[in-house]
């Protein structure tokens, strides 16, 4: 029986979610309803990522068990015709059973993009983050230095969160800025309940100077996420790839973790 | 009566157009709401460029009269507090009675965003153009130089347009690409209905192979919209900013002709 990994793009401000609910209202529900028209049977989809309400993904990706036979494009143009507009399925792939979205994947990317202006967003509303006060890129930047590396996350994992472990290993975290938008880039084995959210969040504080760069570092130590500043919105939170090792020759793996260029010119 | 003038971000996807409309779900209708909660009176505003349905804006300039003598902020913060989250306020300013956004500007500018690739936008949807086949920067390149100057641009023109002259005088016509996602900047004292949307018909038309660069100047001589190509999509087109005389000091005049930082890191 096929197996099929397909990269998934998304408006997350469409949906409740990538997991499946009773109300239908997720992306793996659109997904699962529209891939079912082209194998005529029931879809079963799993994600490298699970996304909360209001997280968007440019590149998520997922796999599901076929009995139907179809060329690849099947899978893009057949099942894009199914999807609403704020969701599409961006290439697929056969690939080998043993393939799994979740358990295969290496690392995954996330990009939080942050509007520094006194002005809310309108046009990119639900799209980014924002802040009105003034962020100096160069505390946010010395703040992020000390994150790189195998940690206890406890200080930035939400309550409900049910891993098993609080301890990742984190390849990237980084801080750019353009004008009047920042980026903050993370790459990790895995990410803890909003962990990219309570990130930016402690950052944002020490960007507008309300505690030095040095904090950061003692919050990771503390493991206490009362002490740490608020979940920041999702609206401004991408997942932009995920890292496979190269025996699943997944299309893509050098791209999909460059930013994504929906938001470059 | 103190005059204000205000420079208006909005996404035009959720709004009918700018201009008022009996049902009210237009953008100037919004902002004379907004506005009139300020005022505690009824607010007309006059703009700089009537924008359609579906069609955004970086920075609309508009000018309304009010008995209110409020601080500067109450027209930003205050009006946006009373906005929905897809129109905001940039800035407010007070300016001479002899000031009106739409007969005091010089020039208009506007952006053209497209995505070119094979799977339509998610993320983007209602904020790009699409063309799923490949284009050429150097063709469309080569087309946008016959344009810069005065020309009769009726073969740009809608069948609806009510301009008294289809010449306008046109300052910067031009194509970057980076990555999947062109931009097409214009400049002019003008634009006929449709015009730009005509224009990048056209070009994406020339882009595709489907007719060589010197196809722009010969629909420019023709002067007949039937031989042209179909008006593009509105999701993609953004005004950009409005330029008016030195005399008027209105802010960002160097600002607000650059690229939209929005889509820019």
């Amino acid at each position: 029986m096929p197996r099929i990994a397909i990269a998934v793009e998304y408006d997350g401000a469409a949906f409740e979610g990538w997991q499946s609910q009773p109300h239908g209202r997720t992306v793996q529900d659109a997904v699962q309803a529209a891939a079912a028209q082209i194998t005529m049977h029931p879809v079963v989809l799993h994600c490298a990522g699970r996304t909360d309400t209001g997280v968007h993904a440019t590149t998520q990706i997922a796999h599901f068990d076929t009995a139907a036979h179809r060329p690849l494009s099947a899978w893009v143009r057949g099942v894009n015709a199914h999807l609403p507009s704020s969701v599409s399925v961006r290439w697929a792939l056969e690939v080998d059973d043993q393939f799994h979205a979740r358990f295969s994947a290496q690392a995954r990317r996330y990009r939080y993009l942050l509007l520094n202006r006194t002005v809310r967003p309108a046009i990119l509303a639900g799209k980014v983050g924002w802040c009105h006060a003034p962020l100096s890129l160069a505390a946010m930047q010395a703040a992020c230095a000390c994150l790189p590396g195998e940690h206890d996350f406890s200080a930035f994992r939400a309550a409900q969160c049910q891993a098993k472990s609080p301890v990742r290993s984190m390849s990237l975290a980084q801080v750019v800025q353009k004008g009047e938008l920042f980026a903050f880039d993370f790459e990790a084995n895995g990410f803890l309940h909003h962990m990219v959210r309570n990130l930016v969040g402690a950052l944002v504080h020490i960007g507008r100077g309300e505690a030095p760069p040095e904090w950061m570092a003692q919050l990771l130590q503390m493991r206490d996420r009362r002490l740490a500043a608020p979940t920041f919105s999702p609206a401004g939170l991408y997942l932009c790839g995920i890292r496979y090792p190269d025996q699943w020759q997944l299309p893509d793996q050098g791209q999909i973790f460059a930013p994504p260029s929906l938001f470059s010119l």
